[in-house]
């Protein structure tokens, strides 16, 4: 069968082990996850509580507009209605945007090294060439070379905080490109915020206001951090009401399930599920902080629900010497770091078994 | 923002109008919608209880490789899972094949007249070129003329049976567009099959049998229809392992949700509610065939949930008085019909009212 080199050449994407995989294979009975960036509190009671509600509703299909779930997201974050648009998780809306705004076998985007798969994954998949500009020696996302770099791209991704290091860019840091996005009017700077709920530092860009001042920011949100809803797979974007328009004609009808909606506008009403996420994950933070400074294994600090540390040794022989304890992490070598591990914030009691088994088997 | 011409000139989605949106408009209690081919008996019991225990593992991300719901489709259709690819909804599966298999700005597509409108709308967000074949007189697929007008397109899209006619194509019928798929390999002939759970004409093709003999034979199926579960977004694909692996390469991680997953996988079990399905759908279209012929409006005999018929006036207009009565059907300008109207099969209750109403304004 006859296809483009584009195609032909695609990588598939390489999930995280799955908790079942790693039983079958071990002969396990608990299997901690730390792989995925899960929320490890469990989804919200009132989450739960709607999608079971909506459970009898699943024969219809989902309003088209998505009328209400639009207007709570608009009333929670102070953004007009047209300025949003809901996909089937963020994947949906990074390849939305790459469809819709580069033109196939010519247009290019540019992106940070090891930055979230979906990017490059995307612009493949839609024969649109990808410029990958090396992360600064701190693991900084590097918006100083990018925007030297940047010639006619027509999206600059930048996730920020960025997966998997960890690491965020600050209002100043953004700056190069804030000026790239404004002399360039047909290009689009997109910043991916899904680990945004977690950051602590006091300089993290208020994306709002940027998008309120420039026509062509697109915010990319998800529910599938803080909310805890990674499998009911919904993202929303935020944008001009010019870019916003496009994105819904041309996205598919329906593209959001009903317990999605559901569960979104549930979420978005519980302040104190995300205020507890928050703590489990800032005092896992600390936690993991201390301990890897006392095994002097050299870590990122994170602005994320996850640690990126350094194991100063082959990365996929640390990840199989844990499955056999039944403690699921994840090797990052796919983005070029032979040595260093990427591990999701846990429960207190997951985090503990986590370190204990890291020592045993380092 | 420049964009392609393409997307400029696409036109959005007109789903069809919601209960709620009626009933603010015209102050009414009790709306009978017969409008979007949904499944009117409501969720089986076994997939709402599956949805209701699926929403306790929401913050986790689906299996990526839907391993154990592919497997129960295999064992379902004998159809072995490396044939089987997921999507949300058969919607998203037509916008991966054409992704997948056509040259943006080069490649064309075959269509026909009157068939499901998610084909042209992903053909040119893709940059792909639609060819569209008109309906024979008597409102059936001209498989012959697409035959001859077949020109190196890459895909062939027929739904079978059709909507919004509801006609069908017998294996007969069908044998011109097999041997356009035998003799151009690079070219996929793809059956979209949504409704053939209702089809009760004898010579309805196998399709599964096609597609064991014909490399490039696609079929598509939802279980939006029979299942009942349009609002879960789930459709599947069967096809020739190398399509698949493709398929699978290309599409976007965790496509399908949680509570999908987990209402197909009870869906395939419960045998007993897609009887009780085809029942109320069989006798449903039976009822509507000797009212519309006390009331002399010409009607096609329905292989779907649905039935057309010629209201011998302008549809729009019959349309808004029966919206006054809180009846919505579906009227088909968009497909070129300006007489016609689609009314899907309800319960008997429905079907009786939306029948006197009819009776009213008419």
């Amino acid at each position: 069968m006859q296809v483009s080199e584009f195609i032909k050449n695609l990588k598939p994407y390489v999930p995280g082990r799955s908790i079942e995989e790693v039983q079958r294979q071990y002969g396990l009975k608990e299997i901690i996850k730390l792989a995925s960036n899960e929320n490890a509190l469990g989804p919200s009671s009132k989450v739960v509580e709607a999608v079971q509600l909506a459970a009898r509703d699943v024969h219809l299909y989902p309003d088209a507009s998505y009328y209400e779930c639009k207007k709570a997201l608009s009333e929670k974050y102070n953004v007009p209605a047209d300025m949003i648009s809901l996909g089937n998780g963020s994947n949906e809306s990074i390849d939305s945007l790459i469809r819709i705004f580069c033109e196939p076998n010519k247009d290019r985007v540019l992106i940070s090294q090891a930055s979230f798969v979906a990017y490059k994954v995307c612009a493949h998949v839609n024969r649109i060439y990808v410029d990958e500009i090396p992360l600064r020696e701190n693991f900084e996302v590097d918006t100083q070379k990018m925007s030297l770099s940047f010639k006619q791209h027509r999206i600059i991704f930048i996730p920020n905080p960025n997966n998997p290091t960890g690491r965020y860019l600050s209002h100043k840091n953004l700056e190069p490109l804030l000026k790239v996005a404004e002399n360039n009017p047909n290009a689009l700077l997109v910043l991916d915020e899904a680990y945004c709920e977690f950051v602590r530092a006091q300089d993290y860009p208020d994306s709002i206001a940027l998008l309120k001042k420039h026509k062509n920011i697109v915010l990319l949100r998800t529910a599938a951090k803080v909310f805890g809803m990674a499998g009911l797979r919904v993202g929303y974007m935020f944008a001009h009401p010019e870019i916003i328009q496009l994105v819904e004609k041309a996205r598919l009808p329906f593209n959001v399930s009903v317990p999605a909606v559901a569960g979104l506008k549930a979420a978005l009403q519980d302040d104190e599920y995300i205020r507890n996420s928050q703590k489990m994950v800032w005092e896992g933070l600390d936690y993991f902080y201390s301990e890897l400074k006392k095994m002097k294994l050299p870590y990122l600090e994170s602005q994320g629900n996850f640690i990126f540390f350094d194991l100063k040794k082959d990365a996929g022989i640390v990840f199989e010497d844990l499955l056999r304890k039944g403690v699921i992490l994840r090797p990052v070598k796919n983005y070029g770091f032979e040595t260093h591990m990427r591990m999701t914030v846990g429960t207190r009691r997951e985090n503990e078994i986590a370190i204990q088994s890291l020592k045993e088997v380092l």
